[in-house]
């Protein structure tokens, strides 16, 4: 029988150091664009509208900052979590040089932490991926940790080291696009009257509207990606697992919060950085979702007096409304609805 | 809590004469009509072909007329119709200046028509929506009516006024192509060779193949077109309304009906003008539609040998076949298989 | 009542030598591109990124070989197989010139062989399909033969031929594109270490991962092709065929075969010629569908140091693992999972 076959990488094949270059890099389309927009709806004209940004000086509508991610993201499963029992976290990720359709992106990633669970069966590995494009520019990079069970149980951890995080890293210093001039801001093209200076650290947002998840659209999503974890593919094979069906990608979830999240922020028109982000409980087809989110906090951006940015924390909830803002039902415990919780900062106009 | 999300408007936020200059200007591309092909799987060569529409005078193939309809109508609908209790009808559709992928559109709608209802909870709002491209020129406008709640009970109409409409205008005057040219049209390339000619007025068609409705399917389509109404999307708040489920976008069935009218009107290139339409009953996923088509009269076009226009009728009729016609099981009453009615004129090479 | 829609031909319609000029060219485009992405989620960066290929001596990533089968495939259906009874088979299928977005195909087909079955109800059509760019340069051909009932049982046959076919033809001759240079080969980007020279006749592989096909997806996929055959789409007239639901196209399930053979497959970068295909058995949505595949031949390329040509099997099996490479049960018999046998040439770098 062959071996060559991909079965992905063990927590003992991982090294403290070791650099990862993912395969299959991609160029991004008015194509993937399009199945973006029919996939969540996301009517930010930012992204939607060549004129608006070029109105905004850009050379025309950059592809939506999650699409990048999940580019970035996809490229990096088989290497980093294609045997993951669980994605643990995201931590500062920022989003810095703009993507256009032509744009082809490729991903690395550094292993910089290391830590074998006390079962001595799984142990904990935390990578700093980075997404480059065409020009070795950087687009994107983001630091995130996954549960990766052993291949044998005997085999020594290749390191041991947790690292330390600042998760806000990306915010502290937010990448603001050099070409970005919001003079010609049009709030009536936008959707929204509601600009920095109206928003409140500590408000709250119902957006309002649910999204009911398909299997075909989450699993046409998630190759888009080409993400080739085999949970969210194959029903068969789950039938086995706890959940006995298949599993939508976490990264699905966070595009429709950001989508939904157009009613009530439809100013917010980049997404600057995630700070973090946590999946509570996971979604299947069939679940409808709702989101709100919280202003955390609002940060002036050095030398602009145009644009600021916003921390948000937006919550998901399935198969409830987000009327009541449901978060926790304990201090370290999310309320049974919430499967998503994410962290991150977004611009928008003074 | 915030005041920043949208919740659409009410009857009595409407004025005689307001102008709603509508969000989210939209950018089509090459990537839109894959998904649309993808879609509805229509196959008229004067939208799929860059060849064969360069050899009918074009700079290659313009997006298909109702893919331009549902984008400008899926801008309308935050402002026009959020919380419409009906989509009342259409009228006075016309199809003006070719659009290309690249070309950026935007929407405004004039209110012309406000008529209170009698039981004071409801009103009629009549717009008249134009959309244009990045030129300011005109690609679309046509009437609509909606019935729309009443927030407050005790409000004000701002306004009375019932518009006179003439349904048949935009056909009465047909925007034709200025580079339109059809001593290039090939008969094989675009599979079939019945021509204006052969067609006789009260002559009926059946399209024949039928064509199954997938949730994912609709929901792709109305997002795609980035419209945001809660009845397609969300299966939990749907369960509490009438039918109990998501319901299909209207313009999702009109685009189904074009793709099988392929079959018997081949050679209806182009759609010139909607002349009225109204949607009879809901379509729900699972619905299989079949179509027929009546030849309502055929016109002449000034100054033109080459090019004939022919009105039509198609009626969309579910899960069951539309052999026999099925139109009217009274006067003012549709067979209960009818979903759609549609009153619309096309070109056609003589 | 009209006789203007296409009932498609049925056997006594062909002719010996006839020349069928199949409608609708069809422009492909980055949208087509990101649909089959979504709908396959195949993983080759010859298809995915722009760099790549052009390391490669491309002008950029050429469009995936099976999507241009499909789409020369679809344009053939509604004069060949509309009516089919079974597709019986493909031979000598050969990629000539690649295919870019932006290119227009076309699609001919000539009858070489017609055979009217004993029971005289049915026949056998072969033709040569051959599909070609706005150049005229071939892109595309092979053979196929369908089972098609006459409409009169009474109407003579218009010839009498079984042709001589060379299944092996293509690879006899392999189309190599006169652009490709190897030297700029990245295994790091491509995803797998294994050449050409790593593979042994006889050798199976597993490709492990499984894909469950949707109802949505796979629609979407055949009307992307614009193939026209109501079995795909009909949920309704299907309930009264012998298997009571739609029938997935079995192009699809090619294209599944070939996304997942790239775990095991991943230097396989172009198909080159397609020597004979079976659909064991029906698939339908809700299954799910593995694959494996084994080297049938290694064949050296003249005068090409850096590059070789492997002949595969590839067995697509439903509801069942690829483990332990199920494929007979009987000299004449497949195992009642395989659903696909597919014989093909693939290119390698050595």
């Amino acid at each position: 029988m062959s071996d060559k076959t991909s079965k992905g990488n063990f927590f003992e094949d991982f090294r403290l150091g070791q650099k990862l270059v993912h395969s299959t890099p991609r160029t991004l389309t008015e194509g993937d664009v399009s199945l973006y927009t029919a996939l969540y709806g996301s009517r930010f004209a930012f992204n939607s509208s060549d004129t608006f940004a070029m109105n905004l000086g850009f050379e025309g509508a950059p592809i939506d900052d999650f699409l990048v991610f999940h580019i970035i993201f996809g490229r990096s499963v088989s290497d980093v979590s294609l045997n993951a029992v669980a994605n643990l976290g995201y931590a500062s990720c920022r989003f810095s040089t703009p993507v256009y359709p032509g744009d082809t992106l490729k991903a690395t990633s550094s292993v910089i932490g290391l830590k074998k669970n006390s079962n001595n069966k799984t142990g904990i590995v935390w990578v700093h991926t980075e997404g480059t494009n065409q020009n070795d520019e950087p687009v994107l990079d983001f630091v995130r940790w996954v549960m990766v069970p052993k291949r044998d149980i005997d085999a020594p951890a290749q390191g041991f080291l947790t690292p330390e995080l600042d998760p806000m890293s990306a915010t502290k210093e937010l990448p603001i696009p050099s070409a970005l001039d919001l003079s010609g801001y049009d709030t009536e093209l936008s959707g929204s009257q509601h600009l920095w200076g109206d928003y409140e650290t500590g408000e709250r947002i119902d957006h309002i509207a649910g999204f009911t998840v398909e299997e075909a659209e989450h699993q046409m999503a998630t190759r888009l990606y080409q993400n080739s974890a085999r949970v969210h593919f194959d029903a068969q094979m789950t039938k086995d697992t706890r959940f006995g069906k298949r599993l939508v990608y976490g990264g699905h979830v966070i595009s429709i919060a950001r989508a939904l999240s157009f009613n009530g922020l439809g100013n917010a028109f980049k997404v600057a950085a995630i700070n973090g982000g946590t999946h509570a409980a996971p979604v299947f087809a069939g679940d409808t979702l709702y989101a709100w989110s919280e202003i955390l906090g609002k940060d002036q951006i050095p030398g602009r007096s145009d644009l600021g940015a916003l921390r948000l924390r937006t919550v998901v909830c399935k198969n409830h409304s987000a009327e009541g803002f449901p978060y926790r039902s304990g201090e370290d415990e999310y309320d049974h609805t919430v499967v998503l919780d994410l962290d991150y900062t977004v611009l928008m106009p003074t």
